[in-house]
């Protein structure tokens, strides 16, 4: 298979580039470095050191047969993006790259801008570029679980069936986003929506849950020259990867608010499993399919409560500490989304327990003296 | 009341700031004169010739005591836009300022993107300025029915009840929109609806069926000097504007398809009734209040055969042509949108009958022979 890794410089895009190459697919990686330069705007450093990726591209090639090619170039350039799609013409694109913060979209006007017309014109750019150039090539493009919010029925798979005065329709599931970043998401899905309808172009569209974990087959081949961009902090630290944090330095896991917020989530290596799985099962022409990518949901409590309990085994003193919610967002919800049809197409989800938990806790706690504590707390308000 | 009318030089806009500024409201009315450029790309003039802009305030404002002020300036300016509601501090912004064409959304790749970089970040430095400068101000959107598609159950006015698995929530209305235009409607009202309930703004957004008819009341009141953008071309012209063009020109109808697609609309006149009315009936604070714009709807069929047989009356010698559809949207649908709120807040419609006919072919009779034919037939397709 020919796969075009949008955003493969990131923590999802490297170690899928690394998945399909060793299964000796023809892998094209493209980045554009944007998350780097936001990274530096706020002064937060992933918390393991990185070889570049052109670096970690040649370390990576030398032992595989199929080698990763790596292009630098922005979505918001359509020449780049069409002439990429003229001369690889791939079989499936995996679209990780967009602007993925929900804190940096609500920090200022100039980021919520930034957020949404790179995100949005920039999916435009790619669509268009597919319909010229592959229009028969599977768009697999990233969303977010957040994207429909906590509404207070059962969320479906991107499509509901609705029964409304005595008929009947098949309808996109209603979305209740949180930010202006799950924002510009819902504004992807119903442009890609359209243009699978309206030109026949094959999407799958994955809401994913938040991902955690450090590490995947291909990773751990050697942890310090092919390790992806793992953030704790309050601007791109996912929830999980910021409690195992909090874990190793001893501080206390910070719960935005009550706790009771329920959100679904999917380790690292799963992610990778869907990916393949996606695209080994590609929708039919003019078709937008949506699932929903996550292995379980819980609430922030009970994953803080988990965390705390495992890590005791092992030696750490945590504890978990109340601090006022930064975002605005419902407390206490009803949730119950979908996510049987990944699982039906062969995903086997690796178990959030105590294996997998002192596993990630061990790989990080060796750059323990490099945590900055600072990053924890958030600086970014919803409603301020 | 202190009424900012954005894209004030427009068919609709120029209409609407007459009718505050004569009811002795303080009018300022912003133009950028995007849509003049836009006109010029594809060479097609409105029929009727109007003075510019600055020349009509200075002839409306000599019979009136409250002068409408006239600047000058693009929402994508974030700080123009800050500027003029920390100094004019409006209690409501009637907001027509978008790309209006669903046709020249769909022409190229270069017009689809700016159709929703202009449309969608135009609007986001809107609710930033709002909420910095004047976060009580009512806010008033032009969406459009075209929105919600043809779904297969009743459209309701934004929001919709829904029973799903045993429980039940009220949600958005789930749309499918027809053109990257009508999604950049769509992106705005999520953003929009957003901001209501994590800023507290407060915003009525209307989803407007095809407005159609030359005048109103102050327009009448020297019809050369003050008269609006009349259209009637592939791009700009709405419907029946070019189905009464057609008319006085003995050019048969143009029926896009079957013609069995319906289709809501409103007379002009109502679209400014409807915009007092929502000025004086606003939400209250923290509310996403939606009403579809609209006093009739019908098929294309219907409507074409209601206006051959009107004209036949005064003389015309009309008939109906089906042409290949351009669009691809569905010709034989279900369709019974709600439009309750605003006949509830009062509204009495202008029937589309033989006088309402006969009166708009009379005014434009007269510019008959400034009818250019060849602006009449479809040259942007969707499915190209």
């Amino acid at each position: 298979m020919k796969i075009l890794i949008l955003g493969g410089d990131g923590y999802l895009g490297w170690p899928t580039a690394m998945f399909f190459s060793k299964k000796k697919h023809d892998v094209v990686v493209i980045d554009n470095f944007i998350k780097k330069k936001m990274e530096l705007e706020f002064g937060y450093k992933p918390l393991v050191p990185q070889p570049s990726l052109q670096d970690r591209v040649k370390i990576w090639n030398k032992n595989q047969k199929v080698p990763i090619k790596v292009l630098i170039g922005d979505l918001l350039n359509h020449r780049f993006i069409g002439d990429v799609l003229k001369e690889f013409k791939p079989d499936s694109i995996v679209h990780y790259a967009e602007q993925p913060s929900a804190p940096y979209s609500m920090s200022n006007r100039e980021r919520a801008v930034f957020t949404q017309q790179n995100n949005v014109i920039g999916n435009l750019n790619l669509l268009f570029a597919i319909k010229k150039n592959c229009p028969g090539t599977h768009l697999i493009k990233l969303g977010t679980l957040g994207e429909y919010g906590t509404p207070n029925i059962d969320i479906e798979e991107g499509w509901i069936n609705i029964d409304h005065n005595g008929r009947k329709d098949k309808v996109l599931f209603p979305k209740r986003p949180g930010s202006f970043y799950h924002l510009s998401k819902v504004h992807d899905s119903a442009n890609i929506e359209f243009v699978c309808r309206n030109w026949s172009l094959k999407c799958t569209d994955l809401n994913q849950g938040v991902v955690y974990g450090n590490y995947t087959d291909e990773i751990e081949m050697d942890f310090e020259n092919l390790c992806t961009s793992f953030h704790y902090d309050e601007i791109f630290g996912t929830i999980i990867n910021r409690f195992l944090t909090q874990v190793i330095t001893d501080y206390p896991l910070t719960i935005y608010g009550k706790g009771n917020q329920k959100r679904g989530f999917i380790n690292l290596i799963d992610t990778v499993n869907c990916i393949n799985i996606v695209a080994n099962n590609p929708p039919k022409a003019g078709e937008f399919r949506v699932f929903n990518q996550f292995t379980d949901f819980k609430s922030v409590n009970d994953l803080a409560t988990q965390v705390i309990s495992v890590s005791k085994k092992i030696g750490y003193k945590s504890n978990m500490k109340r601090i006022p919610n930064p975002r605005k967002e419902m407390e206490d919800h009803y949730y119950n989304p979908k996510n049987t049809s990944l699982i039906s197409l062969g995903l086997k989800p690796v178990v959030f327990n105590e294996e997998t938990i002192c596993k990630n806790i061990k790989l990080i706690s060796k750059y323990k003296k490099d945590v900055n504590k600072d990053y924890f707390l958030p600086s970014v308000k919803w409603e301020k």
